[in-house]
């Protein structure tokens, strides 16, 4: 039986990481395999080096520290909010003008944006696992929640101002770490390309190759008013990485699904996937209609079309590679040789279950809970700090152990920074968007429906939102901060229409949510966990964990790759063929001064390239490093067959997307002038030894 | 092992119809079933009454004639058509208005609307048989349409103005047949409600009950300039039927899928439906936002949003019938059932071979080419006018035999008659509307795809619909007219960008349907007519075909349901109920006419209803009759639960939702003041005999 699970295996080619694969923990990087692919594996300085270097950013990017002095690099897509707040302070449209400090003297404060350096974690599985031992399903979530809550207010003691711990799940519960973060809060811009470059190609062509994006930006973190100090950085390799050379991504990827069973991938497939692509599809059409009204209602729409856009393109991805059959072969194939080798082992089997039956259980559950919880999540964003705003007050009436995660003492000065930000809200444009939340919510709900009876009473979805949105003060900051400040007395004496309305809501969304996590996650979790157990008995712990948005390292090497219709794709582009893309026409029109500086800008310039480094979202941002930990590309995006990767990795199609160190430092140099900034990421091109 | 099978039939209740399913060939119904359930039968006095009586309606409803002179009774979702070119003709609002002749000299023509009479139908299985036996897969849809056009030509006769002939295949291959029609063209508007009413409670509401809605329209078959003489209609029985009571709907269910192959939902759910779903989510939120920005272009937007919205309906709810594990469950049965049935007989087995292999093969096939036809379908009113021009002029160029079959010397006049008529194209939405059909085309297919390339060149989707909607002359209909009449010396003379935008498209479409056919379609088609002949040899004839726009009869009475939630749905609602839904606000705003009725109206008269007949999209419009063939009602919906019925029937909780007569009665003559049309109506209302 044994004999047979391994011959399976080994024609399906699966189990276990191959070749290039793998978002790997930096405790348990796969030694053998960077050896016999590289001939170099990362000594303990080497990580410690690169973990400190690296960088989560404002909790959905990644970046690095560039410079000793707190220079940090990330995407151009990452910095959406700050640039929308500085336009909206300085009343500058940072989307159509480069942001570019002309010394570190004249830098700008980015409001309410976090970056944080990993400072150690710390294994808990155990103390974990006494927490929820025996514990029955439906109240499995809540145990989790209140031993998380334990270690992670143990780990960051009185410094919660510069300290963050997370408990995270590690293998879907085969292992739990609390990860430790030292947090930088003065966070200040330094460069940023117009959008038209920044994000060249647009929507059309997000996750295409060849591409022209300088989808870069540069950020410094200051300490007491100055820059900070920052001796673990990543030097500057103008030139690149050579063919064949290990690159290595390190970065925050935010979340695959590899390790899922198959009924929790055909409820993707089926329930989940196919509806939030509808809902995503009626926003984008909306939102293009609501472009073509102004210059003005165009520009405003822009960011939350980016990212809808990106988001569609990713749910399409998921839910092509989960219509492969050959996908759902190999799951089931997994599973099966995971299941029959468990039978075979009667201590095991007892001990195991049949955590796949639970979990099957659970999805069922889960389907008209999650249905409606969708429809009662209204996405506008001025209806979102209204919902917050009434939530944090309630919350705050209870004791700490009895509120909701999110709500922790430590986490209420982030509230209130939050609060207080001058974040712009558009509200020309949170009529319609509320309007069509409300709409999907009559739409899926019925007319009839209680829930939706209470919140539009008698009123169309357009008129309750008209309303709300020509009542409500909550555009702006101070009115924010003095609602959060005020607490439940505030909320309660509010009559802010947008309050009001959140309000109209809140009893059923914190219902369903209570019941989410105890029908669903719950059970899900608990049986989750013996899945972990069943693999790691045997398998053993033979590869890496599914993304969780921590601090990973993927390897690889620059490589081209041949579509699925045949066409060889070359792995680089350069400067010179981008004007040929450059149609004039959005999203292929360059802004002006890349038009004026074409003459002079060096078109034999690496612009853009792809390795076949293993990344996923929230990889963004992520410094690409060689073995002497030099920047040798800057990761922004993957290839469109890369999003499959959210459920497998085929290192013959799936790419990494890069910008090139030296089309950084050319347009620096000749578009933006910005000289001091060039010479601060070449200052510290000193190769460091190799380990 | 037949006895295993016949087991199995009884534990699922599947295979062949029972209690009221069904929509019946009226050469074939089910007579034992009828007389068990009603203690009645038809006969053929009876049915050739009921056939003459009822009419197909514009291509896509059904209707009936009402009087004997040419009264013609249908939804007013199924007069959208006229009431927008009469509204842009009269320059008289008939959404906000209702249309009501003061007499019948006032009748006013419906331009380009024809309906037609059902005279005969003529099984010609073995004709076609003849002529595609031996034919190879890829030819197979090739020699399907010849010999369609064949027998469809000598049916026609050289009598075009006034008959239509189809040939209607039957069980997917089981069977063909000839429908030969009487067609009616001279088609006058008598009477049609606010749309405010006729389909009060709007989207929301739509496919749903208790309900009050005044579906319902009038017009006027004329012959010669005066009123058709119908002899055969079906007479006015205003007290409605009583509980228990047998009623007929006769009427052109569109599309069922009940007897397709597994592979073949499997198709719809993970595929199709998904992909048109989005789409259709898209173009929704366009037109939500379209309409906010204007009343008049809210009042444009309202028609395309109906339909558009209807179908979204529909395809959300067999989505979710699909995603019904037991009826999988069942459809692999019973398909298990017949395969093992036809591996025992092994004549029957060389002979039908294996369909279910060639028709998964062909939908591998199907995939690719589908989605590419669909993202260059179009559905621009405009654009698709220029198609229609360009497709015609060139189809005219060639010998009959060589064109698309919808362009035969028969169908000429008719493609002549609807370029001349008023139909109007509202150039304010079009913009948008083309654009929208651009963006998808370069969203799914990149902006790299040589189709993509041609058709947009350097510039934007909103660019080229911009230009191409400033620039047309399209919405006139002289223009429009003169361009058919002047062929393909017009067409290629022609600079009306629009006429160029259509050009653009014409080859790859053209080539794309061709691959269609000869791939796809040609082998299914091959194949499904072996599955329905194995089908037939082991449970013979036992059930109904799918339904296909042709006339079909089915059986049921007053029932209400049980919903899912438990709560039990009354039959039938009243006048007086519909005060408290009437909210004042879109969709519940009642129109000015009834509110101010208000206090004449009788409460308890009945509105609406519903039946457990079998019913799809397409019986909109059929009259609902009692044994007696007398009008007790109007169909123009199924609850929710109904939508399933695509792929099965589940008598327990599908409806078709009726106009009760009471209600037409009263609103005609308290309401709208049309004494004499109620005249004409109940003057009929004496019963016939029962047989």
């Amino acid at each position: 039986m044994i004999r047979e699970a391994l011959l399976m295996l080994v024609a399906l080619g699966s189990l276990g990481a191959v070749a290039d694969e793998g978002m790997w923990s930096l405790d348990s990087l796969p030694a053998k395999q960077l050896q016999s692919l590289y001939g170099f594996v990362p000594d303990a300085a080497w990580l410690r080096h690169a973990r400190l270097a690296s960088l989560q950013f404002d909790g959905n990017c990644s970046a690095s520290f560039v410079s000793p002095s707190g220079l940090i690099m990330t995407n151009h897509h990452c910095v959406d909010k700050c640039l929308r707040t500085l336009s909206a302070v300085q009343k500058v449209n940072y989307n159509a003008k480069p942001f570019v400090a002309r010394s570190q003297a004249t830098e700008v404060v980015c409001p309410d944006t976090e970056v944080e350096q990993l400072l150690s974690t710390d294994d808990v599985t155990e103390k974990v696992r006494a927490a929820t031992k025996g514990v029955a399903p439906e109240k499995f979530h809540d145990a989790l929640v209140a031993v998380g809550n334990q270690l992670e207010k143990a780990c960051v003691g009185t410094e919660e101002a510069t300290i963050r711990c997370d408990l995270v799940d590690l293998y879907h519960g085969g292992q739990y770490q609390v990860f430790r973060y030292k947090r930088f809060n003065d966070i200040r811009m330094v460069f940023a390309p117009e959008s038209s470059i920044g994000s060249f190609g647009g929507d059309p062509d997000n996750f295409n190759f060849p591409r022209f994006n300088l989808d870069v930006s540069f950020l410094r973190a200051y300490e007491n008013g100055k820059p900070a100090v920052t001796p673990e950085f990543f030097s500057w390799r103008n030139e690149g990485a050579k063919g064949g050379e290990v690159i290595f991504v390190t970065g925050h990827p935010g979340g695959t699904d590899r390790l899922l069973t198959v009924a929790e991938l055909e409820y993707q497939r089926d329930h989940e996937l196919p509806r939030r692509l509808q809902g995503a599809a009626y926003r984008r059409g909306l939102l293009h209609q609501l472009a073509r009204q102004s210059p003005h209602l165009k520009e405003i729409v822009e960011d939350p079309t980016h990212t809808l856009e990106n988001g569609i393109k990713v749910m399409r991805g998921e839910h092509n590679a989960l219509l492969e059959p050959r996908l759902f072969e190999r799951k089931r194939q997994e599973e099966q040789v995971l299941r029959k080798a468990i039978a075979k082992d009667p201590a095991l089997a007892k001990e195991v279950g049949d955590p796949w039956a639970e979990i099957a259980a659970a999805l069922v559950k889960q389907r008209p809970l999650a249905e409606r919880s969708s429809l009662l999540r209204i996405t506008s964003p001025v209806f979102k700090v209204a919902q917050y705003l009434v939530r944090g007050a309630a919350q705050r009436t209870k004791p700490e152990a009895e509120r909701l995660p999110e709500y922790a003492d430590r986490s209420l000065p982030d509230w209130q920074r939050k609060m207080a930000a001058p974040t712009p809200l558009f509200l020309e444009i949170e009529g319609p968007a509320l309007a069509s939340g409300l709409y999907l919510m009559r739409d899926g709900l019925g007319t009839d429906d209680p829930t939706v009876r209470s919140i539009l009473g008698s009123k169309s979805p357009d008129t309750v939102a008209r309303e709300a949105v020509k009542g409500t003060k909550l555009a702006d900051p101070k009115v924010r901060l003095a609602l959060w400040n005020g607490g439940q007395a505030a909320i309660e004496a509010s009559r802010d229409p947008m309050i009001l309305l959140a309000k109209a809501f809140e009893s059923e969304v914190l219902a369903l949510r209570k019941r989410f996590e105890t029908e669903v996650e719950g059970p899900r979790s608990r049986a989750s966990e013996r899945v972990a157990k069943a693999y790691f008995a045997v398998h053993q712990r033979d590869t890496y964990p599914d993304a969780t948005f921590t601090l990973r390292l993927s390897f690889g090497k620059v490589v081209g790759w041949q579509r699925a219709d045949g066409v060889s794709i070359e792995p680089q582009t350069k400067v010179g063929a981008l004007w040929e893309r450059a149609t004039g026409e959005e999203p292929y029109a360059l802004p002006p001064s890349w038009l004026s500086a074409k003459k002079k800008l060096d078109g034999a310039t690496p612009f853009n390239f792809v390795t076949d480094n293993d990344i996923v979202g929230g990889n963004s941002g992520s410094p690409m490093i060689d073995a002497q930990r030099r920047v040798v590309g800057l990761a922004f995006d993957g290839n469109i067959e890369s999003i499959g990767g959210s459920y497998w990795f085929d290192e013959t199609v799936n790419r990494c997307v890069g910008v090139h160190p030296a089309v950084v430092t050319e347009a620096l140099r000749v578009v933006y002038g910005s000289k001091w900034l060039v010479d601060e990421l070449l200052s510290t091109a000193t190769p460091l030894a190799p380990n």
